[in-house]
């Protein structure tokens, strides 16, 4: 089992990430910026390393600075939570180089499933369904070219990155040439896929060890999104049976195992909501923001079991042994204001009450007089809530929201309690627009 | 369904029922003292009524001020919580003469458990196992002739009362004459018994409907106990095998169904370490502060059950039903200084921050800014971690007590963090005399 491990980043991820170390035993390296002095991951940390100033390029996404403070601290292994670092091959390989674990999979499948052209290959290769898409387009003429072929809608796509930046959805050509103008084709490279309009986000988490075994955890419904980022999201989906669950599962594992996965991850699709048809959208090589819904309808901690799987231990859980208990939905806290367009609202949280109870599990990067930062992310804590079934589940969330007081600074919090009470949301009739159809006009 | 309960009671406790309530749509009602105004139960209730000053007897055990505040709030139910009137016969009569639901048993079995004399008369009519005794004792003389019958040690018991208050274990004449000295046997009635000395404290859940259905929940181990008063409870309790739990089981529900018992409640046992022998304590009819600990490993939520059962639904859950998973611990957060013999710490709090994740619930009545008051019990907070066996519980219990900070009042936080390295605590060699031979010298 590993020893000590340094966590390359901050917020609640950091947070997590400390506390699975503490409970296996394993001492937790802490890294931070400048203005992340007093952050409550430096606090949690048995020990933490000042690595550069506020500019995440000079501090969490600084590749030496963090590979040097894991070698001083004497660590043998670096997690790279999610966001910043998480997703770079390089990185991964200079972590490795340097005689250190990289908790999560290895270098050559994070090239391979980040570059979104190769993963299209590799996974139409392996037999999973995929939309209607296009090689790497040149310019105006050729995209419009493509998307006559695929059909509109298509959504435009860059072939290097994830998380929902730089993507573009057009009806007709006039949105797609207004699309094409807002990129650089010259020095990104993006393509064509045919637009799936009343699609649901299904994603489904995979865990794999060094020995070629994959188990799936089931899925999550993440059709709740903003701007392509997931706000709130749920587990199991409301929207499939037994038997697309096991088909979907299914698919997953064989997404996973066809570039060899190991460690956890999650394989993406897209769900025609009238169809039912599922198709491949990407893997996300790290842990994801939602993981937590899963652990709880499943009762197995992801963090724990990158941790042991990157310490060389086989999985010991079979597929047969996963059982999917009740129904899990987390929101994310973000620091935002909804009435101002979701403008980011950083500030100091000069009070802090967050809810407790039976069913409740809170996971927070902030406490009481922590700084909300505008460098990085705004989410700043995720409430995650279970119940027998999901409407059980959305009364506790409501519950939960109700007591949660944050001061200092503007929060989504009143806008989730919006999506609660919407009777689309409540009857399950949701899909990747629903935020836009019901809740923002 | 019950429209509008008031909670007499402040504290954790009513914030737990609180939580209950709202997530089934029930208003909840506080009532406080005049210095509770500020206190958490009263922020997070839907309305609250004063109800008298800071003396308990004024307030919380004020039972006309209390049935006025639910009938003018028009409340059609009382909740007493745990402690002040839970175990009052009389309150639960006065609140049912008033038209209002009392949720816990009738008053009849109140008052038959309330009794020990009564409760222990039943309990051998029953056919439970008793721990030899005598009729009530007249005086010293009385005393010794009959601890001479039954063999020292022997315990020194009020007839009326629980919670471990004025109970003496006496080893020799010389001290029972001390103990009987110590007592008033003129005003209150007191009876002897013989004292298991290497004895753990089991007790288990029951819950039974308003139609005969008694079901059980297994058992708590609450061993560690200072001065009779429970710290750390766990469930299930690493000395029980199946067979004994399921024995254990059985008698409970024997108890309670000779009591035509309805609502939650706890029967406790002696076990007999060198045996296995159980014995009959006492039947607690009422919600009792270490429940959490079965909700976390059956996954049922016992305020939501005494709520639904006062609402008059039967159960809907069979013993088969009943399953148990993996292994739950509960640390009581007492506002006490364990390095001044557990003198109480009153004052306010300047600091909270309480720890969150994947396996720890927090029930906590107190939030940052709250005023500890002198008046009352002095538990706080409540942690409640799970784990898929005991020593994962035990390790992230240590975790989660860590990270846990209460600035401005003394707790029994680094006490608890003792107890949990203790090598005898953690291979589970635990009696209810651990904390004097272990921790306390």
């Amino acid at each position: 089992m590993l020893k000590r491990v340094l966590i390359a980043n901050r917020g609640e991820i950091a947070v997590r990430i400390i506390r699975a170390c503490h409970e296996l035993g394993i001492e937790a390296i802490a890294v931070y910026s400048d203005v992340d002095a007093d952050a409550l991951h430096v606090q949690l940390a048995d020990r933490a390393y000042l690595i550069g100033s506020a500019d995440a390029t000079q501090s969490y996404l600084n590749t030496e600075a963090i590979i040097t403070a894991a070698k001083v601290s004497q660590a043998d292994a670096i997690h790279p939570g999610y966001g910043f670092l998480s997703e770079s091959a390089d990185f991964a390989e200079k972590v490795t180089n340097a005689g250190l674990v990289f908790v999560g999979p290895r270098a050559e499948t994070i090239q391979k499933v980040g570059n979104k052209d190769a993963a299209r290959e590799a996974m139409k290769h392996a037999g999973l369904p995929m939309a209607l898409g296009s090689d790497p387009i040149h310019d105006a003429t050729d995209a419009c070219r493509v998307a006559k072929e695929i059909g509109y809608p298509v959504i435009l796509k860059p072939v290097a990155g994830g998380g929902g930046k730089s993507m573009f959805i057009a009806n007709n050509a006039a949105e797609l040439l207004s699309a094409v103008n807002k990129v650089d084709l010259t020095t990104t490279v993006f393509y064509l896929e045919k637009y799936i309009a009343d699609a649901r986000h299904i994603e489904v988490q995979i865990v794999a060890d060094n020995y070629g075994h994959v188990i799936h955890l089931g899925e999550r419904e993440c059709s709740l999104q903003r701007r392509n980022q997931k706000i709130l999201e749920e587990a199991p989906s409301s929207a499939l049976s037994p038997e697309m669950r096991q088909k979907v599962g299914a698919l997953a594992i064989r997404a996973a195992k066809s570039v060899h996965y190991t460690n956890v991850g999650t394989v993406e699709f897209l769900m025609d909501k009238n169809t039912g048809d599922f198709y491949f959208m990407e893997i996300n090589p790290r842990i994801q923001v939602e993981h937590a819904i899963t652990e709880m309808i499943t009762g197995i901690d992801l963090v724990r079991k990158q941790l042991r799987i990157a310490s060389g231990e086989p999985l010991n859980v079979k597929q047969e042994d996963v059982t999917f208990t009740g129904h899990a939905i987390e929101c994310r806290i973000n620091a935002e204001d909804p009435t101002q367009n979701f403008l980011p609202s950083p500030g100091q949280i000069t009070y802090y009450y967050q809810p407790g109870g039976p069913k409740v599990r809170i996971d927070s990067g902030v406490c009481a007089g922590s700084i909300v930062q505008p460098y990085y992310d705004s989410l700043i804590a995720k409430v995650i809530v279970r119940g027998r079934t999901r409407g059980e589940a959305i009364k506790v969330m409501q519950c939960a929201l109700s007591e949660f007081r944050i001061d200092g600074i503007k929060t989504i919090i009143d806008f989730h309690l919006d999506v609660l009470k919407d009777p689309y949301f409540c009857s399950g009739d949701i899909d990747t627009q629903f935020i836009y159809k019901r809740m923002i006009s």
